[in-house]
Order: structure tokens, then C-alpha cells, then sequence
């Protein structure tokens, strides 16, 4: 069976990133934060409490990423996107261009190879909203027009951004001529409209059937066509976690009826964790030790930020200049996308320790920096605004 | 991340054992035969659908194994042991100690080693009583005498019967001289007396803190403790489900209280299947179609029947012959518990092939015989005395 420490690991992983949860909650910082800085002290590079990272290690990070993209897939129903309109499209669209191009030219500049460039720049992309909308719900601000805006924008922002990384993904996995790269981009993009498009017709139309499984019967479906969908997408040189993604996109609309994200919820409990705990124990802190490498992540997350504010930020600019600043910053966290472009990167041989560190970093700075700038922002808002309304609150 | 194959493994492991409930669900059996067998016919054995066995799958079939042996455990609690009374206490000890004196007994006499006479010995005493209890609630006579005194036995006998494979098992993993067997023993014992005895008070105690975590909260700990358990059983080298199932054991008296039940239920659905489809798949049919094993397997299926029909038949013959029956044939099953015994026989090279293949074999034969014959001993009781009960019913 398993070897004598693996077990060990595994629980040593999983109640440290628990607690590194617990902890960061406390602290009123993002969850996910904890857990992967709790990967980063337990693993090889820090206090060594797991060892040397074995394979099988991996399959567990994978499989924890291939649920957080079921559940990320399961949040984002293609009826919001249509209902989000132009704005959020604008946002969406160019919030993925800017950054792209901030990002990929300022890798050009300082001289690495296209490959990594475009890499760097696809990890700039992706928005993980998760972060926001969770300090938009706590600051009851969550169907403001600037939080529709965000989360429509991030909902393109996700589908661009995974669909950009599956065609870098691809092009470096097969040879990378020209005609194979069109190749691959069309394949990707045949696949993410296929399974996105026709995806939640046909589990419309299977609903009766789906009925009649009840909501257990549902939840083993739904997983099936996860892992099914995510094999599919690994079999064409795609990132499992995109045919994952696809699968719970696929699945959105109907979510509600069989309580799946609730059914879903002990499985992520228990699988996501070791997915941003091995995350952080393959960091490795001292590579950041390096003047030149600790420059570079600054850099990368000043134009990271910046890429979104300018990128996300402008296109809403006639709403007033404070939306302007709302939507800019709450399009910034990278989170979880960022690290999962990270391991996709490090693990396909495109980026090295160094990149991946200042990845990893970027993702974790611009995630830490947004609530207390988001809140600031609604507070500063609150006095010109809210306070008429807060009289009103204590004189009933 | 994951190599190519290892998530298509998964997958279709996944997909065809749920396949493989359904069907035998839909035919009346116990849907883990189905998810074992699809496993059989998927494995590299047979269809090779499943490459070969890496390492890595071997971690999914320990991880299935400890959630199943924690479920086993929440559904222990030391209070129902406390309840049955002398009758189940006569049944279940009587009922561990008749097979293991006629499992070993024949092995020694078909000329096997001590130790091999013991493991098969050990594979024939724990009654996998879920099969039973399900036959009985489908029968509606789940709170009957003879069902109270199945299922309190059953606990008496997997606690003896794990008590015995981590004897065993202990013994084999470290040095075999005497001295050391009687120190493991009583680690062993010890381990299960402290956990097992303790446990429960402590979780009591620890009920004001965890009311505040909430049942995710709850969940999470509980998970924690599961896998902490097991990896320190494993540190202690006694088997990791031991753990497992002392963790469970410890949280059955608060189970209802946080429904931790039904919190597991997407956990177990997901990840026990793999237990099963891989212990499946490891087994390779084609030895029994060597006439020795086949006879081999027959004969220890013979005998691991007759062990409990007289060793549990025996203590309750005071209640009639049909309550007799009743009551050895409802202990029979050896099914999932029978199962993990081979495998960690297998994995500890104890036992080869050959005797894997036969454990397997007779934890499937005992495990399909019961259901149709346990509701003929009841349809001819109920012949007897239910009639009258049944048209009391219709007469309302």
C-alpha cells in the first residue's frame, strides 16, 4: 500500500493548511493565503516537516486543483455572462489584454524567451474574484452596479484567461511550429465552446433523468463528468483543470436544483487544501533571498497591479472616478489562478524555481493587498454617500 | 503534475465502479460487488482498460480504506456494545474465535506457514455487517431481537477481528521473536484500549469548542483526527485503517450531533469507490482457474461459512432453531472487511496471489449468499407469525 511517511504527509499537509486557515481568517486575510503559506513552512525547503516531494504527491495537488476548477466552473453560469452586458464585456476584455501585454512586453524587455514571456503574461490574466466578492458580501455591497460589473468581468476574464492558457499549454507540449500552434488554439477554442455552449443545454435537457437520480445520484454524476471532462482536455493536450472548468460551467445552471455545491463542499474541504498546501511547499522562499530575483516579483506585481487598474479601471471611467478605482482594484487578485498557471508552467518545464517563485508571489501579494484597499475605497465612498442612509437605519 | 495516464486511470476507475453499483443496485446485490468486479474487468488483468498498478493508485485504494474504516468506526459507538448484553457478547467473541481456530486450522493442515494460518485465520473473523443490516431494514426488521444481536456482535467482532490484524500484522512488519510479538500486542491492545476507551469522554468533553466550529468545522476536525489516527497507527506499525476506525469509534457518540454522516457521505462516495475498483483490480482472476486454487478457494469459503454459522448459530440456539439461523447466516458476510485483510496481507507480503485471490474470492461468495437467503429465513418466519400482523394492517 502506501509508503510508511506518505500517509504522514498527507496528514501533516492537511491539518497544517487547516490551520494555516484558521489562523489567516482570524487575521481577517483570505483563507487561501494560510494554506499555502502553511505549504511553504512545512515542506522541503523550510522546516522539511514533509519530505522530498514524491509523484504521487502531485496527483493529489492535481486533484485538488481539478475540483477548485469544478467549483470555480460551478460559479459561473453563461446566462450571468449574457446578462452582465457591455460593460462587464469591455471590463473582461480589456482587463486580459492589458495585463497580457504589460506583462508578456515587460519579460521581452528584461530579455527571457518568448515562450516565457507569453507565459508571464497568461499568468497576469486571470482574475481570482473569489477574494473580492468575498469582501464585497461582507461590506454588503455585493449587488452594487460596480460588483456586478467585477464578477461579469471576471467570468471572461476566467474563460479568456483558461483559454489562452490552453493554447501556451498546448503549443509547448506538441512542437511548436507556427501551423501546429493554430492548430491547437483552434482545437482549444472548438473545445471550450462545444462543452461550454452546448454543455448546460444538454444537461437541461437530461434534467428528468438527473431528477430521478436524486441529489447523491447527481453529485456522482457531476464528479464523473468532472474527471471525465478533465482526462478529455489532458488527452488533447489541454490543462485537465480546463476541461474541469468546463464541466462545472456546464453544470452552473442546474447547481441550484441539486444542491451541488453544498453536496460538493466536504470534498473541497478535504481535496482543495492539499492542492494550495503542495502548492507552497514546492516554493521555495530563498530563491526570493536573490536581490535580482526579489526585484523582479516586485516589479512583476507592481505591473500586475497595475495592468488591472489601468486595464479594468479605464474602460469604466464615465461611471465617476471612484467606481473607476473599485472595479480596478477588484479585478487585481490573481489567488489561486495565478498559482495553478504557476504548477501548469512549472511542471510543463517553461518556467523554472525562479519564475515560479515570482509568480507565486505576485498571485500572493496582489490577493493580500486588496481588502483593506477595497474597504478604504467603500468607506471613503460611505461618507459622501451612505451616511444619510445610515441615518435613516438608527431612526427606525 | 500528474503523469498522462494516472488521471485517466482515475477516472475510468471511477466511472466504471459507480457504473458497477448501479448495476448490481439495480439486480438487488451489494453495490460494492459491482464496484469490485468492474475493477476486476477494468484492471490489467483482464481488459487492461487500467494500465499498470503504479504506486500512486495504491495511495487512492489506502485513502478509500481509511474513509471507509472511519465510517465503520462513526457507526460503532461503545454505548450500543454496552446495551446488548451478554447474548451479542456470547455471539460475537464466540463468532470470532470459531472461524480463526477453523481458518488457521486448515491452513496448517493443508501445510501453509504459522503465519500464513494466522492471516487466513484473521481474514475469516470480521463480519461486514453493513450488507446484513441492510437486508434487515429492507426486510423491516432492523429493531428485532435477532437483528440487535447481529449488529452488537459485529461490533465485538470487528473490534476483535482489527485487534487481531494489527497483532498480526505488527508481528510480521517488525522482528517475529515472541517477546517482541507479546510488546506489539500489547501496544496493540493498549492503542485501542486508550483511544478507543478514552476517545468518546474526550470528544464529550471537547463539545462546547466544537459546537462553535459548526458541522463544516466539525467535518474538518473530524478529518484531521481520521487521518491523524491512522497515520500514528501506521507510526506505531499497526495498520492505518486501525487508526481510522479508532477515530471513528472516538466520534460515534456525537455523530447525529454535527450529522457527520451525512457531511462524509460525498467524501466516501468519491473516494471509497477506488478502494474497491483498485482492490479489484489487483486481483487477477486467471489463478483460479488453476483447479488447486479454485478447490482452495472453495473449501475456505465452505469453512469460513461454517465458522459462523456455528460459531454464531450456536450461543442463541436457546431462541429456536430459525432465530439460530438467523443470526449465523446474518454474520457470514466478510465483505470489505474480509477485502482489507488481503490487501494488507498482500502489501505486507504475507500472503502472494494465490492467496489474495482466494480471501477475495470468499469475502465476495459470503458477502452475495446472504441477502437471498437471509429474506427466505425471513419470509418462512414471517409465514409463521406475521400474518396476523399484516392484516391488522390491512384492517385499517
Amino acid at each position: 500500500m502506501m509508503g510508511d511517511s506518505l500517509l504522514v504527509d498527507l496528514t501533516v499537509l492537511f491539518i497544517g493548511a487547516k490551520l494555516g486557515a484558521a489562523l489567516f481568517a482570524r487575521l481577517g486575510q483570505p483563507e487561501v493565503i494560510g494554506e499555502l503559506l502553511a505549504g511553504v513552512i512545512l515542506g522541503p525547503h523550510v522546516i522539511g516537516a514533509v519530505g522530498e516531494l514524491e509523484e504521487t504527491l502531485h496527483v493529489f495537488q492535481e486533484l485538488g486543483a481539478v475540483i477548485l476548477l469544478f467549483v470555480v466552473g460551478l460559479d459561473t453560469p453563461l446566462s450571468d455572462l449574457k446578462a452582465v452586458g457591455g460593460r462587464s464585456l469591455a471590463v473582461g476584455i480589456s482587463g486580459v489584454a492589458v495585463p497580457f501585454a504589460l506583462g508578456a512586453g515587460l519579460m521581452l524587455l528584461l530579455g527571457r524567451s518568448g515562450t516565457q514571456s507569453v507565459f508571464i503574461g497568461t499568468a497576469m490574466v486571470a482574475t481570482s474574484v473569489g477574494i473580492t466578492a468575498r469582501v464585497l458580501a461582507d461590506l454588503g455591497e455585493i449587488r452594487s452596479p460596480q460588483a456586478r460589473i467585477i464578477l461579469g468581468a471576471a467570468v471572461i476574464d476566467d474563460i479568456l484567461g483558461l483559454l489562452v492558457l490552453a493554447v501556451v499549454a498546448a503549443s509547448v507540449a506538441g512542437s511548436v511550429s507556427a501551423g501546429s500552434i493554430i492548430v491547437l488554439a483552434i482545437l482549444a477554442i472548438t473545445f471550450v465552446a462545444l462543452v461550454g455552449g452546448l454543455g448546460p443545454k444538454l444537461i437541461d435537457r437530461l434534467t428528468p433523468y438527473l431528477d430521478r437520480l436524486g441529489n447523491q445520484g447527481v453529485l456522482i454524476v457531476s464528479l464523473a463528468l468532472c474527471l471525465g471532462l478533465a482526462s478529455l482536455a489532458e488527452a488533447l493536450r489541454l490543462a485537465a483543470i480546463i476541461g474541469a472548468f468546463l464541466a462545472g460551467m456546464a453544470l452552473a445552471e442546474t447547481r441550484d436544483r441539486y444542491q451541488l455545491e453544498e453536496h460538493l463542499a466536504p470534498v473541497y474541504s478535504f481535496l482543495v487544501p492539499f492542492f494550495f498546501a503542495i502548492t507552497g511547499a514546492v516554493l521555495d522562499p530563498s530563491v526570493l533571498a536573490d536581490p535580482e530575483i526579489a526585484l523582479l516579483a516586485t516589479v512583476v506585481t507592481v505591473v500586475a497591479v497595475a495592468g488591472k487598474l489601468i486595464g479594468c479601471g479605464v474602460p469604466v471611467l464615465s461611471m465617476g472616478r471612484r467606481s473607476a478605482q473599485i472595479v480596478g482594484v477588484g479585478m487585481v487578485p490573481r489567488g489561486e489562478v495565478g498559482i495553478l498557471v504557476a504548477t501548469v508552467g512549472l511542471a510543463q518545464g517553461i518556467i523554472g524555481n525562479e519564475l515560479y517563485a515570482v509568480v507565486v508571489t505576485m498571485s500572493i501579494a496582489t490577493t493580500i493587498v486588496v481588502p483593506p484597499v477595497l474597504a478604504r475605497l467603500y468607506e471613503g465612498r460611505a461618507r459622501h454617500l451612505d451616511r444619510p442612509r445610515g441615518r435613516d437605519i438608527e431612526g427606525i
